[in-house]
């Protein structure tokens, strides 16, 4: 594939940056590519593996002349970094962010943006539970899919070839509104997120288990969610704090639904737990149909 | 390895059976394996894959002259299932199982065994997602605790014994008391399952989003919690129903820490926020530390 964007600019370079970074090199997307983090080490440790063909010590030197400039940093500082750089932004350039919640980063950014800048929004969903410039690898987002959240009045082009960008990234790609997008990925991450964060924590808490015993008989349901809970917790406090009402509103959904299962335990009401437990079993068949999972036995992984 | 039991017999020929009649071909730890299951269909498929060298079409002739006898059925069939076979047991006989809850079978079990058979039950901490004859393999407990929870006064010998069969199938074996037991796996094991299939129903029950959409945009989390939620449904509710008093307890604990969380979010309290889940992270170091899990980027997998 020829270059899609002559120049483009990494803000942050930790797992979903640097995954970009290789997935770029791999389909020779790009002409050029910068890259800016905040932190001393974190440059340091890019310029040591060759991640960014250059690491620039401000985020003026990495954003000016850039045709795409990626906002990976976490949702809280997005509006921020924005202020920053947008005296150095090209006019014509598309500025994207790669954060799990669009609602608050939409309103957090736009303002800032210049006149002749095209702000488009993207979500890749994709990530693994490991953080940093080191974590990123070419495939991560191969065959997974990208959603596009652009603001009312976004340039059509600009969608298109940011669409094109990330499909050459390996991920299919669909647009979404903003509202929709931050309640789906409050069922399908950021719940699921807190839940394993919680459950964790008791077994963390609770005296007469000790963490060692936590610990070596994870075997059974636990261990998946310590993998959930052992994601960057920066990214996930602003998350949670970006995307308060879906997330309060599906806990509420949720603290509903186990107090049923509660009930159903101290009644003994072993039909409504089997009906309940067969129809979750169908939603898994589903989601290995769609794709989005191997149907290869996880739980037997050896260790 | 030389055979550890002339003869063995498997009552339920699921997962777990079928894993431990393959594990016990290939340490070559049993002379001779009988297999039972009350369905007809079960039975079929066990002789058409060669699973157990005679499969019964009765309990009195699976059990019949059998050095160990295995219960591997559901929890809350196995007070019934013990009575059955109680006039066909061999003196000097040990009878176990494999039902995730202890206290409750031993309560079952205990009063139908005979004077001169000694009971033992077991709990090997293995499985994945699936179920039936087919879905046993021979390495499900290499490297995985079994727990042996002997009753009050069992034979010293008989424990031994069983605990060398276990390593002799792949296990790490650890003894411990029926009540700690049921605890220590409803953190592990037990209350993850629930709130994983809580989640899951939540997602489906969730008018504005659809279940399309749950299913294609699952990458994030969810997909996780589906695995889990797609185990056997017979064999949870009955776990559930048989752990009452630590499931009730720990799901009561979970809902505690979950409003922590809850009003850290609504009120924009990020540093509590931040710390509860750097402190989750570190658990999770530790499962990986102790070789209950793999440090693979699990998250990343294609799909």
């Amino acid at each position: 594939m020829s270059h899609i964007y002559d120049r483009v600019a990494l803000i942050g370079m930790g797992l979903i940056a640097s995954s970009m970074f290789w997935a770029m090199k791999r389909g020779d997307l790009a002409g050029h590519v910068t890259g800016f983090a905040r932190s001393e080490e974190t440059r340091e440790t890019a310029r040591r593996i060759g991640l960014c063909d250059t690491v620039c010590d401000t985020l003026a030197d990495a954003v000016r002349d850039a045709d795409l400039i990626v906002l990976a940093v976490p949702v809280g500082v997005m509006g921020q970094i924005a202020a920053e750089i947008a005296p150095y932004l090209k006019p014509g350039a598309t500025l994207t962010d790669v954060g799990s919640v669009k609602g608050r980063v939409i309103a957090d950014v736009s303002p800032h943006v210049p006149d002749g800048v095209h702000f488009v929004p993207g979500h890749p969903l994709a990530g693994t539970e490991y953080s940093g410039p080191e974590s990123g690898f070419p495939s991560l987002f191969d065959n997974r899919w990208c959603l596009i959240v652009p603001p009312e009045g976004a340039d059509p082009q600009a969608v298109d070839t940011l669409s094109t960008f990330w499909r050459g990234l390996g991920s299919d790609v669909e647009l979404m509104e903003p509202d929709h997008h931050d309640l789906v990925l409050s069922v399908t991450s950021h719940c699921p997120h807190l839940i394993a964060y919680t459950m964790v924590g008791v077994a963390d808490d609770l005296g007469r288990v000790t963490n060692t015993e936590v610990i070596k008989y994870s075997a059974g349901g636990f261990r998946d969610f310590t993998r959930i809970a052992a994601s960057d917790p920066t990214m996930w406090r602003d998350v949670f704090l970006s995307n308060k009402d879906a997330t309060l509103e599906i806990l509420g959904r949720f603290t509903e639904e186990l107090f049923a299962l509660q009930r159903a335990i101290r009644q003994g009401d072993g039909e409504f737990l089997h009906d309940y437990f067969t129809r979750t079993r169908a939603i898994r068949r589903s989601i290995i149909e769609a794709g989005q999972d191997t149907a290869a036995p996880n739980f037997g992984r050896s260790g």
